[in-house]
C-alpha cells in the first residue's frame, strides 16, 4: 500500500504537516530488541529543522512517544506505535497556497488524484512525513547490529549544485560527517558548501545535491533474484524520499562509459573470504549482497519553494503567480542525510529477516566443497 | 515475493535459462481485453538473442504458448499463465563456471544466498527470465490502451560507451527506433553504435550504455504517495532488469547542478488543461504523474561475460583465472530496449488499476471551482 | 503481517491493553468520504465494557482521536490514523498472571512464540485490540453507503450455551438487535439469555455461544476465485476475532446432512434480477456473491477468564493453580456483535475495491446476451 | 491475489479445467529440499478422479512436470514451476451449460463478476484447479519434515451426510485412512459410507460430509496474533476448497454449548514439557500452537450437479430447466481428503518460515526462568 513498506519488517506511516501529527507503527520486528525512547530521538534530532544556520529556522520539537509494542526496554515482537505530535503550525502561511499550485510541488498532482487535497502544508508529500521513517529506521538498526556484528550505514553530502566532496569510502567514519553542519564527507568542502547555500538563500533561491551512502559489514546473501534485488529496493527506497531524481549504485552512470574489462570486479581470496579486487558493483551483484561496501548515491533536485516570483496557475484554472513565503531550507542535503540512512536500514533490515526466514541464519558463507 | 511484483496487476515470472522453461503468470488482469499468442509473440521476438549481427547468435525460438486465463481471443479476469520451453541449450558451454566464479556475475552471490546453485547458464540471473516479463507487459499494453487513449511508451539507446544519442522527446517514434539494429533514437549515431560494437566483440570486450523512455499520455493522479510513487516504482523495476546500475527521472543527476529557479516548472493553462512550461519533473511530481510525459533513463553497466582472461577464485576458494566462452552479447543496450518498455509498462498498469479501485475511474482531471 | 489485514482497504492495528493505547491505520480509503470522531466513537461505544449489567463494569472512555487522513470532514485518500488512550489500568490486577499461565488464554503461546511477554493484561490478544478494527469499519461502512446503495450488515447474538434464538433472517433490523441488552434477535430469548448469563457470573463460570450475520443488498460478484474468496475472507476475519473457534455460511454444517437434491438453490427470474429460490449458499456460490442476503455464523467458545480455581503451571514450569481475578465478561457474546460487524464491514469493503480496480465499477450485473 | 496465497512460502495457482493444462508456482521455498517427481505425483495421484468406484470415472492422468527451481534433485531457492496438462477434455459435454446456470455452482457469480466466462467446465472453480495446491503442498511438507522433525498432517472423512466416524485422534494414521475408499478413519463405517455414496449416485443425487484433520507434532509458537492466527489462516484456506461451507478448530461449534469450567484446558508439566490435560482449544490458544495436537473440521456440502431436472435461467435471463450430464462425483469427501490436508501443510509451512524470520528457529520451548 502507499504508507507501507517492507515485506517483513515492515512500516507503516501516517500523518501530514498539519493535523494531529504523525507516526508509524513496525510490524514484524523480533522480540527482544533493546530500544529507548531516547533512540529514536536521537535520530529524528538529527533530521528535524532547526539543527544550525543553514537549515529551515522552524523549529519542531518533534517529540517521540513509544506507544506499544515496547515492554520494561525491549521490542515484545508485536507492533511498535510511535507518535510526534504536531506542534509549531501556522496554516496561515500557507493560505495562498490552498488555491494556487506551487511549481514542482505535489499540489496540483494530489488534486488530479484526489480531487480534494488538506492544502495546510504538504500533506503527505511534507518532509515531516518522514519522521517516521526515521523513527522506524532506529529500531531497524538495533535489529541489524543483533543480526550482523559490525554493520554500519554511513551518509553523506557528495554535491551540493556544482561543489564536489572528495571522500574515502574506506575510512570516512560517522563522527566525521556528524561533525560538519552541511554533513559532507570531505572537510575541505565544509565552508565552500556553506557559503553556497547561505548565497542561495539570501538570492531567494535554492540548490541540490547528491548524498552517497555507505554500508559496511553487510552480510552476502541479502537481496532476492529477480524483482527484489536489493539494489532495486534501495532505488524505490531512495526515489520514496520527497525530491529525489537519480538512484546508482557502484559504478552507476559513469559505469557506462566503461568496458566490460575496466568494470569487472576480479575475484580474491583474502584469507578465507572471497572479495573483489575493486568495487564496481558497489556491493551487490545479481542483485545480492557479496560482502564488499554497499555503495550508492541518490540525486536530490533543488528545493522546490524558492521566495522568487514565479508563473503558475490557480486550482480554479486561471493563470496566475505564486511567490514562495515561510521559513524553508534552501538546500534540504544536510537534512537528507540522515533520511537516506533511515530508508537504507529499513532495506538491508527487512532483507536480513527475508534471508533468515529461508536459511535459518544470516551471513552464512558459501559452503567450500571439500577436495578429495 | 522474489519473483513477483504488482500490487493489483500481479506477475510472477519462473524458470532459468536450462531446464523445463520459462514463463510468467499474471494476475489481477480485467476481463474482456483481446489478447492473442501472436500479440505476446511480437514483442518476445524484439528481446530475443539472433535478431541482428550486433547481439548474440544463440537462436532462441521463444515461441510463447497461452496455457491459461484466455478464452475465444479475450481475457477472463483469470490468470493468464504463459510458457516458454526451452530450447538451445548448449550446458557444456558452462561446465568450467560450474567451479569457477565468474567476475561481477551472480554466481558467488547465489552461492552466498542459498550455498547451492543451478550452475548451468545463469539460473535466474539469465536474462533469458525477462521472457515472461516481456510477455506479461504484452498483455499490460493491452489494458492501458483501453483504460488511457493515446497512451505510449517509447524506449530507445540513448548512450553506448561514450557515444551520445540526440533525441527529440516530442518527436521521436517506435517505428523510428525499430528501423535500426542498435535501437537508438538518433540516425547518426547508428552506424558509430554499430562499428563501436563490433569493435568491443572483435577484443573479446564489452560495453554499457543507457536506455532512455519516454511515457506519452499517461493521465494524471497516477502513483501514490509516500513508498509506491510511481516515479520509486519504476526505480526499482528498472533495478531490476539485469546489469543495470542506475536510474535518473526528469533532470535527473544533472538536476542537482541547477538552482531551484532553473528546475522548477511553471504551470500553465494549456486551453483547459494544466501543463508545465517544461519538463524537469520527468512527468512526475511528489512521486504522481502530471499529465506531462514520464521521462527516465536507465544505465546498464558493459555485459559482465567477456571473451578475456580474468582472475578469479573457484567454489572451492582457491585463486584461478577465468575466460569466457559461449555467445554472449558484446553490449545488451538494444535487447534491454523491450525489457525497458516492458518493465514500464507493468509499473503503469499496476498504477492505472490501483487509481481505478480508489477512484472508479483513471484519467481524471482536478475538479475546477466554481466561481461565484 | 500479523497486525494488518485487507488488500486495497488496508487496516493495521497496534497496542495492548496495558501501555500508550490501542489504534489503528487505515490506507487505502477513497478520498472525499465524509467521516467524523462521533462516527467512529457510535462504534466504539457498542464494544465498549460497562455498557449494560451483563457485560464487564470496567469502564474504558475509548475516546477516539482522528490524528490524519481526515480534512475538513473528509477523508483525503491517504491514511487514517485513530488513536485510542488506554486509560483504566489495573495491572495490580493482574500481578499473579505474570508468572502462571492462564488456562486456555494466549500466555504460554505468545512466550512459546517470543520468549518474552508483556504480561500485564492480555497483550495483543486482549479484546481492547479490537478497538482500531472497529474504528476502521466506521470509516468501511461510510464507503459502503457510497459504493453500494442500501447495503447493510447486521449481526446478533443467535445462541448463548443451549438457548437458541429464532430469527428471520428478512426482517430482523438492527434497531430490533440494539433494544436488547444482549444484543439478540429474537425478543423471546433476552430475558432467559440474560438469566443464564447472571447465572454463570453468580457461580464465578462463564457461557459461550454464537453470532450470526446477515449482509444484504451487497452488489452481485464480490470475492476472487481461489483463495480469496469472499466467504473464506469472511473465515478468516471471524477466526481473527479473540474467543472464536468456528465459522460457517450459508447451511454451514447442517448442510452437510443434505443431499444435493435439497441443498441446490435453483434460479428464477425476479424481475429483472437472478435471484435463488432459497439461500442454502449463504450469499455465496464459487467464493463470490450472488446478490442475495449474505448468512454467516461465528462460534465464541465460554470465556477463559473464570472466578473459580484452576490447575496450571507458572513460567518457570512449575505446577500451581490460579483463580481469576479482576472484572471480566462472563460471557462475550453482546460485545461481540459489534467486532462480528466490523470484520464483515472490513472484508466487503476491501472486496467492494478490488471489484472496482478489476471492472471500473461495482454491482455489475451480468449482460444479458442479445437475441436474434 | 485471488490465486495466490502464502506470505513467504508463496504459492500462485492457474488454469482451468479446460485450456492448455493447470499448475503451480511456488515461490519462497527454502534450498536443499530433495524433492522429486515422483513426490508430487504421489500426491496428486490421491487427489485424482477415477481411482475407486465411488469416485468420478474421468480419467484424468495428471502428470506432473517440474519445469524450474530444482536442479539435482533439490530445490534451488527459487520458484519451482510444475505444470499438468490437461487430457481428458470433453467440453461437449457442457455447452448447454454455456447458457444455463447451473444452481448452486459458480456460473453466474462468474459472470457477474467478470461479464464473460470461460463456460467449457467450471474454469477456475473447477476441482482441477486444486491440482496446483497438492503439488506445491508435497514440497512444503518436505520442506515441514526437515524444520519439524515428527511433523504429520493426518485428515479422514468424519461424516458423509448423517453417517459420523467414530475416531481416536491419538491413535489414527496415515495408513489406516488410505487403506479404505472412503478414506474415513471410521472402520465400522466404511461399508455404511460406501453404500450410502453408491445409493445416491443411483438416484442422481449427491451428499455432503465432514472432513476432521489432525497436525501432529507442530511446534509451540506458529501463527501470529491478530489477524494472522493460524487458526484464522487455516479457517481460510479450508474455505478456498470448492464446496466447503464450515470450519471448526478444537471445541468449534459444540464448545460453544459449554461452560468455561468444562471448557478451559488446565496445564501441566509432562517432563520438561508445557502440556494441556484436554485439548478442547485444538492445538491453538491465542491464535498461536500450543504444542498440543491441531485439530480441525471442514464441512462440504453435497456436490452441487446432479443428475436430475433443476429449476435455473439462461445467461439471456430466461427461465428454463438443465439436468447435469457428464461424469462427476457424487460425493467429493474421499477426494476432498488430500485437499484438506494439502491446504493446512501449505499454511504450516508458511508460518514456520515466519516464525524463523522472527526467531532464526522454530520450536522453541519458552525459556525457563531462573530460580534463585
Amino acid at each position: 500500500m502507499s504508507s507501507s513498506t517492507g515485506h517483513l519488517f515492515r512500516i507503516s506511516t501516517w500523518g501530514e504537516s498539519h493535523g494531529g501529527g504523525v507516526g508509524v507503527t513496525i510490524d514484524g520486528c523480533p522480540p527482544g530488541i533493546a530500544i529507548t525512547q531516547e533512540d529514536i530521538q536521537h535520530d529524528l534530532d538529527r533530521r528535524r529543522p532547526g539543527q544550525s544556520e543553514i537549515v529551515t529556522p522552524r523549529n519542531e520539537a518533534d517529540k517521540a512517544e513509544i506507544l506499544s509494542g515496547v515492554f520494561e526496554g525491549k521490542t515484545t515482537g508485536t507492533p511498535i506505535a510511535v507518535l510526534v505530535r504536531n506542534k509549531d503550525q501556522r496554516s496561515d502561511a500557507y493560505t495562498e497556497m490552498a488555491t494556487r499550485y506551487r511549481p514542482s510541488h505535489a499540489d496540483y498532482t494530489y488534486d488530479a488524484k484526489y480531487g480534494f487535497r488538506n492544502w495546510q502544508g504538504g500533506g503527505r508529500a511534507s518532509a515531516r512525513e518522514t519522521i517516521g521513517r526515521v523513527a522506524a529506521a532506529a529500531v531497524a538498526k538495533k535489529v541489524l547490529a543483533e543480526l550482523a556484528p559490525g554493520f554500519e550505514i554511513i551518509a553523506y553530502v557528495s554535491s551540493i549544485h556544482d561543489l564536489n566532496a572528495d571522500v574515502d569510502h574506506d575510512t570516512i567514519t560517522a563522527t566525521q560527517v556528524e561533525a560538519n553542519i552541511v554533513r559532507t564527507g570531505d572537510p575541505a568542502m565544509v565552508e565552500p558548501m556553506i557559503a553556497r547555500i547561505k548565497e542561495a538563500r539570501s538570492e531567494g533561491n535554492s540548490l541540490g545535491g547528491t548524498v552517497e551512502c555507505i554500508i559496511r559489514n553487510c552480510p552476502a546473501g541479502l537481496g532476492e533474484p529477480v524483482f527484489d534485488k536489493i539494489d532495486a529496493d534501495l532505488a524505490k527506497a531512495m526515489l520514496s524520499i520527497p525530491a529525489t531524481k537519480g538512484f546508482e549504485v557502484g559504478s552507476g552512470f559513469a559505469g557506462t562509459r566503461m568496458t566490460g574489462r575496466e568494470h569487472n570486479d576480479p575475484f580474491y581470496m583474502d584469507g578465507a573470504r572471497v572479495r573483489t579486487r575493486k568495487n564496481h558493483s558497489g556491493g551487490v551483484q545479481g542483485g545480492i549482497s557479496n560482502g564488499e561496501a554497499i555503495v550508492f548515491r541518490t540525486a536530490f533536485k533543488p528545493t522546490a519553494t524558492i521566495m522568487q516570483e514565479q508563473e503558475t496557475v490557480s486550482s480554479a484554472h486561471e493563470s496566475t503567480v505564486l511567490k514562495g513565503r515561510g521559513r524553508h531550507d534552501a538546500c534540504v542535503l544536510p537534512r537528507a542525510v540522515p533520511m537516506v540512512e533511515a530508508m537504507a536500514a529499513l532495506v538491508v533490515c527487512d532483507h536480513a529477516l527475508r534471508q533468515r526466514a529461508l536459511r535459518g541464519d544470516i551471513g552464512l558463507q558459501p559452503p567450500v566443497p571439500q577436495k578429495d
